[in-house]
């Protein structure tokens, strides 16, 4: 999907939340000299719909084309927060959850169980073996603690990059 | 500035052109398996309209505010150069010359001096010390011949850095 696909208004709603949202977050750091910043990305930045992938891992590169606008801008917002790393005494990572599930989910897994009960989930999109990655509420927060740790550690070096979940 | 100071449809068309071609180029140079990326970006990515620069050198920090929109969205478009570098086997960096003046120059030198005949330069803004910085035109090319060979030379790393010229 390009820029071109969505209505102007609606582009420059997603780009105000999403990229100037990630700028305003940074700015705000600097100015009240935070010194860790761990940003959650999406694991859908690297799946632009064309293929599938299996076995994906950090070494997976970005295909620069996005399988929607709202990807498209998180990946925008993803380069500016890493290229924000040690400057200022801040330092950033960033993290890409796939799907969350877990509790307190008011729409994920209740939108599937509505679909189930209307009977509106009695077909299958391909050939049936298409596989999507989910990640529990509990490791996305523990993820983010082990981050925000490690940023501070200076043993590991994770500091300007990005890890999958 | 901030995107709010700029009518919606002027903000999506500066993106289209300045991030979103950023994009198409670096897409097209995997595409088509191109080695070399230079980016031709400014200096004025790190001038915020707040305070002068003295003697700025590389360590100089982008203030994450910028003093229009068009600086604010070249300094995304290098982001996504930058990290775009060591991905499918394009190197990349950013050249970010001064105000240009030189040979075939229509506008910037030709202003000052209709400005000068008109009768519209007798006057100083601020205290008449201030400085700006100029790039000859040659010097640009010279700087982008450099920046392609140095890319490949692997000897001195350049790739994924900025540099001001
Ligand atoms: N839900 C997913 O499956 C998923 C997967 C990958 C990445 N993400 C990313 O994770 C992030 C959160 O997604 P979510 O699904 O949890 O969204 P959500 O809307 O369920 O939760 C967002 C939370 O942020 C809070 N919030 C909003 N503005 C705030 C502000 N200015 N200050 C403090 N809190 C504020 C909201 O009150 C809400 O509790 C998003 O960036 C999303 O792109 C979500
Ligand atoms: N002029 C300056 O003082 C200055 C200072 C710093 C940075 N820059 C940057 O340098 C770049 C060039 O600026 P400029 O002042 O030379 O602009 P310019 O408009 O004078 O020159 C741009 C050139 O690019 C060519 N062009 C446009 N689209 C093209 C395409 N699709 N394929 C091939 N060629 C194309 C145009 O024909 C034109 O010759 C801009 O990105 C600008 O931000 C300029």
């Amino acid at each position: 999907m390009e820029p071109t696909d969505l209505d102007i208004r609606d582009f420059y709603n997603c780009y105000m939340i999403i990229v100037q949202g990630a700028k305003n977050v940074i700015n705000a750091c600097r100015e009240c000299k935070v010194r860790r910043l761990v940003y959650n990305s999406s694991a859908d930045i690297v799946f632009d719909g064309s293929r599938d992938i299996l076995d994906g891992d950090l070494s997976f590169i970005c295909p620069g084309k996005f399988k929607d606008m709202l990807i498209d801008l998180k990946f925008q917002a993803e380069g500016l927060i890493r290229l924000a790393n040690n400057i200022d005494g801040l330092l950033t990572c960033v993290l890409r959850p796939s799907n969350v599930f877990g509790p307190g989910d008011t729409r994920f897994v209740p939108l599937l169980v509505n679909l189930a009960k209307a009977g509106l989930a009695k077909f299958i999109t391909g050939c049936g073996e298409n596989m999507s990655d989910f990640t529990y509420t509990e490791n996305v927060a523990h993820a983010h603690i082990c981050a925000a740790e490690t940023l501070d550690s200076r043993v590991v070096s994770v500091a300007g990059k990005a890890f999958f979940i």
